[in-house]
C-alpha cells in the first residue's frame, strides 16, 4: 500500500508530491498529487482538503491550475488531488467517450459488468486512498478532513459528504452536478455503472436526493458561473439542489457568479473562498481574509 | 492591425481576452492573452504588465498557470501575455528543436538567413504589439507599462528594459537567462539568429553586458530557485548579472528561493511579489501586501 514519490516540487512555501501507488479498489496503479504546507509535521499534522476533479481530468489539473495551494499554504492545510478514474484496465469501450469510462469514474462503485471490475472510485476515495495516505504521511491529520470538487468532482464531494455523516468536516463545490439522475451526464454514467434498471442505486448517489434525507445541519458552499454552458444545458441543476435544501431546511449557499464559465479560470478565481470555507471547519481559520472580504477585493 | 477576440473569459473579477492579429514584424498571425481588470475603463485606463514566457511556451502558460491575475485584479493592472515566437513560417529547421525556432524567438530581431524573415520578436514586443493594443484597447494606459518574464522571457524582459530606458516603468524576472553570450541556450540562439561571427550583435542582447553600460539607477527584482536544474547547469548565470550590478553600482536584487525549480509552480508562488514590484512603479501600489509581507506569509 505504500506510495512511490515520483517528484517533489516546491510550491507556495510547501511541497507538492507527485505520488503513485497500486490500488486494490481500482485494480491498477493510481497517481495523485499531495500538497504539504510548510507547517505540516508529524508532531503537528495538517488538516486535509480533498479536491475531486471533473470529467477528462487527472490529479494534475487542480494542482496546476486551481490555485488552492495559495490559501492552503497560509492556513496550513494539506491538499489531496486524486485522479478521476482507474487507468488502463482495458475494459471494452473504456476510452471511447469523454464522459464515461476513463476520466469519468463519477466517484461511485460500479455494479454492472464490466465496470464493477475496477471502476470503484467511491471505495478508493472514501477508504483506500485516505487509509494509505494517513498511514504513510504522519504530517496529515486524518481526523480533520474536508472535501471539495469541480463538476463531476463536485458531485463526488457532495455525495461523499452526504453519504458519510461526520466523515468530512465540511464540503463545497465548483459547478457541481447536483442532480445526476435528471441530467444527461448522470444518466449516462449511472446507466452504465449501475444498469438502467437499478434506479434505487442511482438515487443513492444523487446529491439532491441525498440532501432530502440528510439528518443534521449543513453549511454547503457552491459556486456556479452564469456563463457556464453546462449549467445552461441543464447538466448541473443547482436550482434543484437549492429547492431540496429549502424544503428540507438545510444550509446551502449557491453563489451564481456573473459571467464565469466552467473552466479553471473560474475555479482559481474562487479557490481562496473554498479553502477558507474548509479552514473554518478544520479549525485553522483566523479570520484574516474571509471568503467575502477576499471576494470583494476582486 | 485590429484584433480578433476568439474568447472572453471571466477571471479574478476581470476578463481574460484571447486575441489574434496579423503581425507585420513576424509575417504571421500572432495569438496572445490580455487580462483586463474590472477597474479598467476608457476614462480610467489600467497600467499594463507584460509577461514574456519561456522556451516552448505560448501566451497561454502564464495566463493559466502563473496566477498573475490574482494580484493584478487587486491592483487594477492589465496583463499582456504574448506568444514567444512566430508560428508556421515553414522555415527550414523551424520546428526541429525546443530551444531554437518556433517557441524560442528569444525576443530578438534575427539578422541571419532565413530567420530574419519573421523571427523579429524584438520589434513585435517593443513596437508592433503595444502599438496595436493601445490603439484598440482604450482601457489600457500605454504610458504606464512594466515588464516581467520567465527564463527566455526573463532574458527578454531584462534586455527590453535595459535597451529602452524609460520605456518600461519597472522590470522583474523569474529564473531569467541573464548572460546568454556565456550559456548554451544563448549561444545556440544568437549563433543562429545573428550568425556566429556577429558577436557585437550578441552583446547588444545580453542583459549582463547591457547592465554594465546602463545609465541611471535600477531596481530589478529577480527570483531564482536553488533547485532549478537550468540554474545548476549554468544556463541562467544570475551570479554574473549580480557581479555586473555590483561593479556598475546598479540596484539588482536576486532572491535565491530554496528548493524551487524552473516550473510554473515556482512562478505562481512568487507571482504576487512581481506584480507588487510593478505596482509600485505603475502608481497603483497601496502597501496593503508588500512583496516581503506576501512572501513571509508563506
Amino acid at each position: 500500500m505504500s506510495f512511490e514519490t515520483t517528484a517533489t516540487i516546491a510550491s507556495f512555501g510547501g511541497k507538492l508530491l507527485k505520488l503513485a501507488h497500486q490500488a486494490k479498489s481500482t485494480s491498477c496503479q493510481m497517481k495523485l498529487n499531495l500538497y504539504l504546507p510548510s507547517t505540516a509535521t508529524a508532531s503537528k499534522p495538517a488538516p486535509v482538503l480533498i479536491y475531486l476533479a471533473g470529467l477528462t481530468c487527472t490529479g494534475d489539473n487542480g494542482a496546476e491550475k486551481g490555485f488552492f495551494q495559495h490559501m492552503a499554504s497560509k492556513r496550513g492545510i494539506a491538499v489531496v488531488y486524486p485522479d478521476t478514474s482507474p487507468r488502463g484496465l482495458d475494459l471494452k469501450g473504456e476510452d471511447e467517450s469523454y464522459d464515461f469510462g476513463s476520466g469519468a469514474g463519477f466517484y461511485v462503485d460500479a455494479t454492472a459488468e464490466p465496470w464493477k471490475h475496477g471502476y470503484r472510485m467511491y471505495s478508493y476515495i472514501t477508504e483506500e486512498l485516505p487509509g494509505a495516505l494517513f498511514k504513510e504521511f504522519k504530517e496529515l491529520d486524518g481526523s480533520r478532513v474536508s472535501i471539495t470538487g469541480h463538476s463531476m468532482g463536485g458531485h463526488g464531494a457532495l455525495t461523499l459528504f452526504l453519504r458519510n455523516p461526520g466523515k468530512y468536516k465540511s464540503v463545497s463545490a465548483f459547478a457541481p452536478i447536483t442532480n445526476p439522475v435528471n441530467c444527461p451526464w448522470g444518466q449516462k454514467a449511472f446507466g452504465g455503472y449501475f444498469g438502467e434498471e437499478n434506479k434505487s442505486k442511482w438515487h443513492e448517489h444523487d446529491a439532491t436526493e441525498l440532501l432530502k434525507k440528510y439528518k443534521g445541519e449543513t453549511d454547503i458552499l457552491i459556486d456556479v458561473g452564469t456563463g457556464d454552458n453546462f449549467y445552461k444545458q441543464g447538466q448541473l441543476l443547482p436550482e434543484n439542489f437549492e429547492k431540496a435544501a429549502k424544503e428540507a431546511g438545510k444550509g446551502v449557499k449557491v453563489r451564481y457568479q456573473d459571467g464565469y464559465d466552467h473552466s479553471y479560470f473560474f475555479i482559481s478565481t474562487f479557490a481562496n473562498d473554498h479553502v477558507e470555507h474548509a479552514a473554518k471547519y478544520l479549525g485553522v481559520y483566523d479570520g484574516e481574509s474571509s471568503p467575502r472580504a477576499e471576494r470583494q477585493k476582486l
